[in-house]
């Protein structure tokens, strides 16, 4: 244990590396939420893009984050055949004032001479010129070296000739990249340590890595093994290709791991290492994708345990099966239903809920029903509410509320007098409660006035009108619908998931699975109705 | 270069650790699937399930694949208090006749006395006499050490010597396991050099690690490089948590990559290298699972270049930006349109699609088309056919086949005479082909009788009758439906990508936005009708 810990810097490229995931492109009001979520986590550089390079990154550069990180300006070294001071280009980078300045520059002789189309030479000066310009004008200038691990493979003299061009020209940080992302660990901490020895201290180098062999992680352990002093990475493991290295993974590592965790101090403090699942989450969010169950330390499966074997362990003791404590990282440990799961799983989950299951026969049965229902296509992973609803049916425990006996829903699309075309979604829901028909109509109009199509009619008519039960279940609101194809092609069963909350701050999931998805979407929202129902002790009334 | 290469040996555990994956549960018809594409990639060991631990195993063992590799069976250790001969769990696992048998059992201390509840003595017993016994009956054995690595650090000595019992007793692999996968490279390859110096070698070692720190590759190729011989993982990285070590992403580093394409040999032909891709989708159709995009080597965006720059080097040559050929392992490249891709891109998928646009003013102006579309939520990634639609309209060269005048979908669910609930699906619509009013309706109906619901109704209907185009399309098939809620809650919109599939052996994807997900799935069926039609040179007779 040394009592003086080395600083490690982590450097944030979410915005920039980051967007260059397919499909992925930031608004300027999420790359504000983006920069503070960053800035809370503490990382020491953010940086926010390209200014010049196209519209939005401009935009987000004219009226910065207010950060304390470093706000970073990402460009490239200036073109041969003129000064930095006449490269327009570089100008855009300055012009957008940061206090750090991040360039890419060749150090590859190949692209030098393929992809540039310059002499060796002259990309050397490109380096100089444009590092000696960015500190003159006062900024913290850093060297994005591309392609630096392979270049160095095929011609270590240029290779280093190319960091030192930049490092004697006042560049605090020389970032080694795997720009292709094909070097791996022994590698990275071999060049790693030929750079030291070459003259450039390690608490000047960073790594920048790629997980085109599965081993952006490990390059960047690898590489702060050898000394290297700040890391570059992304939220999410987000970035060109298969990936940058994933800063939500080298975070915990840093902070729980030996060596790292009492050798090396981060900006990183303990209580927002307890929010990381939420900073996650939140860039999910605003990409509207499903979150990653597998991720490393903040997924929903990294501390779910699903053979019997090891739930069982974990109920005596959770460090039998767990490499950390999941609350650390802000993540929670799961105990899912599963043909493998056994009965010790099944017993805690049903305590979870306030089902206490004494006999081995209940919950065999409850065991045989899901897998049952598992088999039709159905998931309880997640619809947590329908597990529990199957549950108490299984054992009479299901209250008879009301029936539904029929509904019809149905969508139009026509062109109306003006020729414009409009939508029109209507849903009619005949409910049986204690003998007496309520029958409820709804149009899928949506706050904007838009149609919100037949699921949005669908769930305004099943609560229009439940009699009694009206009151207690006035305060749902459907906030999320996930559907997913269970079977490709023509055989196609729907899954349905919805979640829904209400007034007392509770959020719930239901399940509904048919090879129609309107029905799916209907028992999903049905489910909904019930659980909170069952769970505010409402009076059961029946149907005739 | 040596001339003479090891042997090292691949063992897949999908079928089992891989079936720990939260949601995962493999069918016996789809574990021969498995069992097959994994035979044919040519792994060494297959490991099937823990005969008589669950009903699917056993079912699957009953009737096993005939496989090159070595089918293996999965069990523990015999328990203390009874011999190996009288364990009657251990004698599940030999009943099923498998050339090769794997044991899990104890080597970290906190282990044996915590979760067992046993002596460390006993411990040691069950390992030994299990081994003896196995390798009496004539079988391969394979120790499965579980949470060596900790046990390792907690007592050395005690870890090394459950090794010993079982190598000692016959066992021809010692796997070592990072069961919680919290260990680092440096650790895994550090303690395989003490466990290769206790007398073991590496000749005799397996590893199996986990990804719960982002390193189960990564400590895979520690082990490696410190003298392991035996490889364990399983397809696409399914397992328990955040999975096991990928194959999927192992496999071709270890062909393709040194040191290890020039020292060693494993089961795998540069021919079923190519089936990659195709192995790790199949695997995905089996759990109905969208591929993961940015998986190493095998992912949709592992070879895409979203940034200009990129782009536009890999035109002038594609190592610049690549670190091996995409279709070495059966993928291929992609140059995406997004904001950021530039018109270097733009140009170049164009030209892909038989448009060869001229003019900057063009280009600019598809360019604007489809940022326009992606922001109301369109996705072109994947969806080619409509983004050469949408691009088509743009330069006018999108013929007028016919116009959808209107149609309506209903959806009802009630119960016939009998009670019975019953489901039905229509839709009617109307179509103009030069002045003339085609009507058409159609059911739901699928093969099996059951509603399949107005998405197919609806795609039945708008083929159904095309007047002078139905002879064109009808060879259309449509082979996958996806859909996704673009914004969460009520205002959400649904983007539907539906793929089509020709006699021509063509596939195509179209896609369509809309708050309603009867519209959206309209949208991209049309789309679906109409590159048809344009692809197949058909003549516009427009509408009235």
């Amino acid at each position: 244990m040394s009592t003086t810990k080395d600083r490690l810097y982590l450097y944030d490229t979410t915005l920039r590396d980051g967007q260059q995931t397919q499909g992925v492109q930031f608004s300027t009001p999420e790359k504000h939420m983006i920069a503070e979520a960053l800035d809370h986590l503490g990382v020491d550089y953010i940086e926010g893009g390209w200014p010049g390079a196209n519209p939005t990154d401009s935009e987000f550069f004219a009226e910065p984050p207010k950060t304390r990180a470093t706000f970073t300006a990402f460009g490239m070294t200036k073109r041969a055949g003129r000064s930095a001071e006449n490269d327009e280009v570089l100008a855009g980078v300055l012009n957008a004032g940061t206090k750090a300045v991040c360039l890419v520059g060749k150090t590859h002789d190949f692209h030098v001479t393929t992809a540039l189309g310059i002499t060796l030479d002259q990309n050397i000066d490109n380096i100089a010129k444009s590092f000696a310009h960015v500190v003159k004008e006062g900024r913290e200038a850093l060297f994005d070296a591309e392609h630096f691990f392979d270049g160095y493979k095929a011609n270590p003299d240029y290779a280093l000739a190319c960091l030192t061009a930049a490092y004697d020209n006042g560049a605090r940080w020389i970032v080694l990249c795997d720009t292709n992302g094909g070097t791996l660990p022994g590698e990275v901490y071999q060049i790693t340590l030929k750079v030291i020895e070459s003259g450039i201290p390690g608490t000047h180098l960073g790594i920048h890595t790629h997980d085109d062999t599965g081993n952006a992680v490990a390059n960047s352990l690898a590489a702060v093994n050898a000394g290297a002093r700040q890391v570059q990475g992304t939220l999410n493991g987000l970035g060109e290709r298969c990936g940058n290295a994933n800063l939500t993974t080298l975070i915990p590592t840093f902070l729980l791991k030996e060596p790292y965790r009492s050798t090396l101090d981060t900006g990183v403090s303990e209580a927002a290492l307890g929010d990381l699942v939420k900073v996650s989450r939140m860039l999910d969010d605003i990409l509207n994708r499903v979150p990653l169950r597998s991720s490393p330390y903040v997924g929903a499966s990294a501390f779910a345990h699903k053979a019997g074997l090891h739930a069982s362990a974990i109920l005596k003791d959770p460090t039998t099966y767990e490499h950390i404590p999941p609350e650390i990282v802000g993540n929670a440990r799961i105990v899912p239903m599963s043909n493998q799961a056994g009965q010790s799983n099944l017993r805690s989950r049903l305590a979870d809920m306030g089902l206490d299951v004494s006999t081995k026969a209940d919950l065999g049965r409850i065991l045989d029903r899901i897998k049952e229902r598992e088999a039709e296509g159905y998931s309880y992973d997640t619809a947590q509410a329908s597990f529990e609803l199957e549950a108490r049916r299984e054992l009479g425990l299901m209250p008879a509320f009301f029936e539904v006996e029929r509904y019809r829903a149905t969508v139009e699309r026509r062109k109306d007098a003006k020729g414009r075309v409009i939508h029109l979604s209507e849903v009619t829901v005949v409910v049986n409660i204690a003998g007496e028909r309520h029958l409820s109509v709804s149009e899928g109009i949506m706050a904007d006035g838009s149609d919100g199509g037949p699921v949005n009619a669908l769930s305004k008519a099943l609560v229009k009108d439940l009699g009694p039960y009206s009151d207690l279940i006035s305060d749902m609101e459907l906030v999320d619908f996930k559907v997913r194809i269970t079977n490709g092609g023509t055989e196609a069963r729907t899954r349905v998931i919805i979640d829904h909350e209400d007034t007392l701050g509770r959020r719930w999931s239901t399940v509904g699975v048919s090879s129609n998805i309107i029905d799916a979407s209907f028992e999903a929202l049905l489910d909904a109705v019930l659980w909170k129902l069952t769970r505010d002790g409402a009076q059961a009334l029946g149907a005739e």
